[in-house]
């Protein structure tokens, strides 16, 4: 076989899917052999994604995992939760490396799992290899990995704020609040009414209040990285935008002396190998905006003397380093691979 | 005197005028008699918004406080900071009542002013009457009241979340985080950069972290709510709409057995008089737009147990309840009038 | 019978029905007496729409004839295309005057009807009788009429542009073409994914090219102005806004020395008696934001000396003038009440 | 020399400049070498965008002809109209190759250029050479140019659907009518009133109606095409979204026997050596969102024989075909490079 992985998406036509597509297409190292779908199999892609009309992705194939593991030594899965469990054992032990964007093995702790989810695990010992997928923290773990449970976008975007103050013991750990705005492709390609557009445009509301499920996996991460038990306040908004996501992160400095340049510097120390993230300099604040289509994650810092807190800002696309491009930074990892293979780098603007 | 009350708008071009003279123009006990500026003196109205053209509005004035104090009875001005302090004393003194929708009047403590403003009072006494427009927390003063300093948008929204809190010492004062979103009118009918459609279209992102000018304005009031001298953490946002403010306000209980339904209790009885608050029920969160158009104010309230916080959302519209809808409710009660007259109660909805 | 008209919807739920909802709460000479539907009966207003909370509007009822004949002396059908020819008969019959917002009504060749929306006519001596509820036009009709029905958004856009020059016979009539742009909420309260907001945000697009079904409605009444059969070109797009409709109308003028001023002197003229119709100036083309939750429609002209063309924009809220503010403007003169009574006139803006 | 061309930005500051700026950096033949400004000299790149941050652009320096084309070989001039007729001619003589994105090269006949410009050609013996920039229809004479003047983002987009009508005679040539409309980027950064988000955000209208400016440069092109002077109708409209043309245009057919897949056909084969030009099937008609960052055009065709004329609708990204990526496009060309290289082909969705 040639220098080519051969990989393989469940699930391209959703938006997870078709970020998937195109950035798979244009990957270098990558061979596109198999796109599959439930109720869009026989359909082309460029029926579902008419802009796809001069690229011949070819059409959606029904899954048979069998004939995936034949075709495809690696596999995407991009499927609502809960579906993966049934699938991702199957194509393990046939040898796939497999990468899901569901929450289905983001959790070590499945019963946590089971509790937000309440799905359980058929196989919890596949479950138990699987490693998150938020490179930053994991680079090592996920480099030898055969299971990724890719993060969730409000989780990469919060996580990323938090780690160095965490892994430094810089915060109070149960004063972190997280205030996150999403743009509305997070909602997914689904025909909910909140999600229309003469709904969602022009107006701006929060949902899922001291409930929403990527709770528990910023705790979990969280409490890693503090080295006991945390909980966190997170407050997820649905912002009138397509794509992008803004996490505002309010905490309370253990040491009070603390200066914005400090905290700009433990930062840049932090991600000084993370080619992914930026530290923006001081009185700069992220737009999401800057990292639309790209697979960047921007943190701008602002110390509050008279509060004694930090607060934390980071932006990233919902879509790429939120989800699909993540994913992609993952498989390059997998595959040795320069970590920044075949992801866009530089935002359209405006 | 007639029946009709003689009203004055200086400024009326920007976004705060403009929407005076709608309000106005439709209020069944008033006459709007003059409408002043400076660069657009000269000017119908109509040029500045050709939607009016059916209402002959006439035209924009050169402002002269003398023929002002004349012809109107009561005077709103609608300027950028520091030109009310020059002109709100000498209206005051010819016998107007005085409704300034600037920062220039909001502050008890001019010195607090003048070091967030860099502007100085010359005339402090005449500040010192001045009243907090604020008819939730100050109605019985702002009845008697000859001048009147309109609340900024920001703090109307943050405020009208944290009062019953800080007023029946629920929280920790100290606590109290404000993640605030606003739409672009906020920023005015100017033409910077960061305004322009193309920027701050699909986008989101802070501005002004730990130092926006409303944090001392909300302070103050807060410091009058909780008896002492408070901070309160404050960070706005731009948010890709035209209008609507959402608070997010965050705090943690000083009881934390507290649940969500005595929080919603204690709102209503705070509330109980108040025609433009409306405290949704357990479990329903506001959305900006339904405030659109109108002067009400939506909260909703959420304690999160496992935390110990609670997280109250308040919605307005930024330019009606967080500017000019609210002087027109003071203007009501200045005039012993309903304190609803003449002001719209009901959003178009989608 | 009281002072108070009886009035009752049905289809209470969707975007025409919360219109209704709307401008019937706040109609001076109106007490709405029934709120109906189907697959929302049972839920009280406020559930499906939460701004609505504090105005203690009742559930919304199964739909029984019967019943709302007895309750109500006019009913509003804002249904989708079908369903009224089997409910507006009977209402009829039993003394009802009847509003249809849907197309059942507005066909006075049934043929016409059958063949675009594939549906029959149960009882055509009802439809027969039916008036074309667009009072620029048909003023006498409407009121004298018991059934109305009410136009298209499209059409009452583009008629209005339209009427005074084929009226006038001042152009080639079938070189009329329409190239006409709405907003997202024409598209109606339901789950498709094409008016998913990320899917409509940020693009434009036209639909139905040479089919759409607001063409033979157009048409029917562009040749009775002509007084002879013509077809006309009619494009529609879809705009990423929520409310509006801009009709941008070209023709060929028959005698190419006519000038701007010409044109406007005669729509003038034309629309001397329409409260809801506002010529602009010379050199001033309408926005869709100056309609904005208003019941006008603004006409800019322009004639290109060049060419020989005339070009007509007229702009529209479509959930207003093109919907539920126009049946309100019916009932008013069905009524004999003045035709702006209870509809608004000044938008909000920005 | 190496193997890098040595290229040059005048005007990098702008939205042109920035677009450029993005696909020269990533284009894999290209050494940026200069980034010119006037009232930006001096400032870094990324103080200006500051998502460029991560990319160490450089400052911009104060534009130096003399000094420019010592640097570069090839210089791309992004300046307001006007400006380039000073620049252009000094840097030919020095031997680069100049791209003008501004009005001023589009013109063969330079007194329809001063008659709608109002500016005059210093040397207009440079102007003659000048070649226009529209590959799909000059792509020899830009490969052999040392001046391109390239093309309008209306005129782009509007020609593209006019050319093989025109070209093969099968309209009438003065029934053209070309209904556009832009995303609000098109009018560039500056801090106009009308691009404000608060003014131009949920609205739509027309302007500049019967005399913008690119009117005469499509005007030229399409004489050229059909063989004799003819005019077209030509009205743009502003949309509110950031990037994106749609160009709907109407024409009468010659032969009313012609049908949808006539045309179709006659595109494909007019366009079969056009990697940027894509003509969509029947039915399907183009979303500005598609071509969203990427240099293509999609065109949709649809012919209506109720009417006898054709509609044929093509959406651009403004920026990219309509601006800067045509622009490159034209150096692919000029440097003797595949016509697709270091152009993204694939948008972003949604």
């Amino acid at each position: 076989m040639g220098s080519q992985a051969r990989v393989g998406i469940v699930g391209a036509s959703g938006y997870g899917g078709i970020q998937l597509v195109r950035l798979l297409t244009e990957h270098p190292n990558v061979d596109l052999v198999f796109l599959g779908g439930e109720g869009s199999a026989g359909k082309a892609m460029s029926e579902i994604y008419p802009h796809l009309h001069h690229r011949g992705m070819g059409d959606i194939e029904l899954v048979n995992l069998e004939e995936i593991a034949q075709r495809a030594e690696i596999v995407f899965l991009a499927l609502p939760n809960g579906l993966a469990v049934k699938m991702a054992p199957e194509l393990v032990e046939k040898g796939c490396k497999v990468l899901d964007l569901s929450a289905d093995y983001r959790f070590s702790d499945l019963s946590t799992y089971t509790q937000w989810y309440r799905t359980t695990h058929p196989r919890p010992e596949v479950a138990e290899q699987a490693v998150y997928g938020l490179p930053e923290l994991y680079r090592d773990r996920i480099s030898s990995a055969q299971l990724i449970g890719c993060p969730g976008c409000y989780p990469t975007a919060s996580l990323l704020a938090l780690a160095p103050l965490l892994k430094q013991g810089l915060i109070q750990p149960e004063s972190a609040i997280i205030d996150a705005k999403s743009g509305t492709s997070g909602g997914g390609r689904q025909g909910k009414l909140n999600l229309l557009h003469a709904e969602a445009e022009g107006t701006l509301g929060a949902y899922g209040v001291a409930r929403h499920r990527h709770t528990p996996e910023i705790e979990q991460i969280c409490s890693r990285l503090a080295g006991n038990e945390i909980m966190v306040q997170f407050t997820p908004h649905l912002v009138p935008m397509t794509r992008g996501i803004l996490s505002t992160v309010y905490a309370t400095l253990r040491d009070p002396g603390l200066v914005t340049e400090d905290l700009l510097t433990i930062f840049n120390v932090f991600y000084r190998h993370a080619p992914w993230v930026q530290i923006l300099p001081s009185g700069v604040y992220p737009q999401t905006k800057w990292a639309w289509g790209t697979n960047l994650c921007y943190i701008g810092i602002e110390v509050d003397q008279r509060t004694g807190r930090v607060v934390v800002m980071s932006a990233i696309d919902n879509l790429m380093k939120g989800q699909a491009g993540q994913a992609v930074q993952c498989l390059n990892l997998m595959m040795g691979w320069p970590e920044d293979l075949g992801l866009p780098k530089l935002s359209f603007y405006p």
